[in-house]
């Protein structure tokens, strides 16, 4: 297959276009490299030492004989530059991971929300436009997330993007029918990502594009196969309070010796996916598009549930690291359940990587390799959804550590 | 109160601001003239003679006494000017219109694909983002659209924005809630609306916005009563294929010995409005804001449904003008049904303006007297929804003209 990865110098975009490339699929990255540059923003660096993209990509050249181009668009500001490649490329599939995709980074101000907004939907609806344009019919895989669905909207565990409803008839009958489940997203991030599902149920309808979107949960882990054949192919791992995400932080703030910050209560319950099962999913989506004409594929790509304040304790108990619970900088229900269905994946073979303490393990001694890169001030989450937020982190200080069976 | 009306020298805003000046309400207009440059881009003026900015806003003071300040602003792309003027103004209320608004022109191209996305969006985000960067308790209302619902999703009248459905539980039990309508939009304009109502939910919970969303009908006629106040307050009205309502062009149609054109068989049903109760809602809506916390007042703004061939027959009737079936451009349902509440703006004390010969007869009259204005290559709607359709109506030709009661 001809695979565009857009967005594939990211976080889940490199190990997935590894992962493609290793399967013999002809794989070309399309990246503005702005994550690069939001390092810098940030005066931040990923944990583990990442290399420019051409020595990673020289590298996996060396390692397995495969070439993976690089053309450096950015989707949002050069739709011509786009098109023209995509007409010359003229892909069987397109991975969209060129979104910004962090909630508190963009939660960070008005500058950062605004960015955030008009990126993610010109980036998603300039591809969109393209294809339409030039009559491709590749299939597009976007990366979605869990966080459409807010903790569901009703006391039924969330369905894979459409919800069985029925509603009352004037005529005292009921018609029955399945809908996009209500967004209910929990930042201006988690709404840019409901935005799309809007976008490709227009062009889906209207133009018949085949359309996947996968509703992924929180990536944990940093290695795959293919970025471990060379030291040069490592992922990035982001621990800062705006990128990192909860288990890796967790993880990492055990190794430098940092309590572990748990927001709140930690009553939340998020669902969860090992990077490795991240880029599998990718793999099985492309594998599985839907027909011409079809409503879009929705997939919830994650493999278990956890509640924040239970991984926490299960880091401690490994490391003996304390728990310290810190004001919560985001808007959100101290407590929720979250029940998700995730046949589809299952369905078509992908074997769940869960959280095992090898694995954990794992990232840890990653995390102590590379301790001396780490910046503590970057550690805290800073980012505050309203500014009544704002104050309430500012006037209550660092509260003492509860340190849990200390 | 002091209200800006953002799109205030639009079809809707101009009358809108001067039912607001004449009511007493200190009103400025934000507007970048966009839609103006628009009829350059298109070659095509409105049918009446509308006057400059400055001229119309002079004769008002003139008239009235009352002053109608201008700030030249483009909401999409001057963030810091928006929200520097916002700041100083301070606004108790905002009546945003401020949006690309005909079907026909956003689906003309790629490019008028991604403008108007990229204006409405980023004009609407920007504008929430301003209000919450300042801390303004300004109501916010927006005119949306009854596109949003489609057609309606399922054989119930379709509700105020919110539909009471009911979700079964695992436990063979049962859910009741309200959601937000499910989106079903008919064009790349209709579905602008439907984004914007996703970033109103989110602003709304997050941030206690008190935000109302009016889905307007078609809306028909030009004059209200304050716009006859003098020939230079005159209102534009939009014959064109792109930015003609539909009714109104049926009656221009008429006026100037053109065939009624009719897309398809014309069994689309339509709400519709005049601008006369167009105005008096947005005045209505202002006049009952709803309370910071709440969710998002949804009103449906039409007053009555009518089949487009009902319309024609009507016309015909009147006037002794052929109707002429012309394939349809707009990828739709060749028949729909549509059932629609409006009960909150009869509620507040709506008298609705229906379809009489006499209102109909103005609107042929002041058709009548532009007629020598109007460029009859721009009357046939031109913009197909799709290549394919594209090519249908190249094929087709012009089809033999069918005369009804002939």
């Amino acid at each position: 297959m001809r695979i565009a990865v857009l967005g594939g110098d990211g976080f889940v975009g490199w190990p997935a276009a590894l992962h493609l490339s290793a399967r013999g699929h002809e794989v070309v990255i399309v990246d503005s490299l702005v994550r690069r540059a939001i390092d810098g923003e940030l005066d931040v660096q990923s944990l583990t030492p990442i290399t420019s993209p051409k020595e990673r990509r020289d590298a996996w050249r060396e390692v397995t004989g495969r070439v993976i181009p690089l053309e450096r668009i950015d989707l949002a500001e050069d739709y011509d530059e786009l098109k023209g490649w995509l007409g010359r490329f003229r892909p069987d599939a397109v991975v969209h991971l060129a979104e910004q995709r962090a909630a508190p980074y963009s939660m960070k101000s008005a500058r950062h929300k605004r960015y955030t907004v008009d990126n993610n939907v010109r980036a998603t609806h300039n591809l969109l436009a393209a294809i339409v344009e030039l009559g491709l019919d590749a299939h597009l895989v976007h990366l979605g997330t869990m966080g459409v669905y807010g903790y569901g909207t009703v006391g039924a565990p969330i369905p894979e993007g459409y919800l069985p409803v029925r509603v009352d008839l004037e005529d005292g009958g009921e018609a029955a029918q399945e809908i996009l489940y209500p967004a209910n997203p929990g930042s201006v991030y988690h709404m840019t990502k409901c935005l799309d599902q809007v976008l490709f149920a227009y062009y889906a309808k209207n133009d018949g594009l085949r359309i996947s979107d996968l509703h992924q949960g929180i990536v944990w882990g940093t290695n795959t196969e293919e970025t471990l054949k060379d030291p040069r192919l490592v992922n990035r791992f982001d621990y800062d309070g705006d990128y990192g995400t909860v288990l890796n932080r967790l993880l990492l703030q055990a190794a430098v010796g940092h309590p572990l910050t748990v927001h709140g209560t930690g009553g939340q319950t998020r669902a969860f996916i090992h990077i490795k099962d991240s880029v599998r999913c990718i793999e099985l989506a492309l594998l599985n598009p839907p027909k011409r004409g079809e409503r879009v594929r929705i997939f919830n790509q994650m493999t278990e549930t956890h509640r924040v304040r239970d991984l926490a304790n299960m880091v401690h108990a490994m490391t003996g690291a304390p728990i310290e619970n810190v004001t919560n900088p985001r808007n959100e229900a101290a407590e929720n359940d979250l029940v998700v269905r995730n046949d589809q994946f299952l369905a078509l073979g992908l074997e769940p990587t869960t959280l095992r303490e090898g694995l954990l393990d794992e990232v840890i001694e990653v995390a102590r390799r590379h301790k001396d890169r780490v910046d503590p001030r970057h550690i805290p989450c800073t980012s505050a959804w309203t500014d009544a937020i704002r104050r309430r982190m500012e006037e209550g200080g660092r509260p003492a550590l509860r340190v849990v069976g200390g």
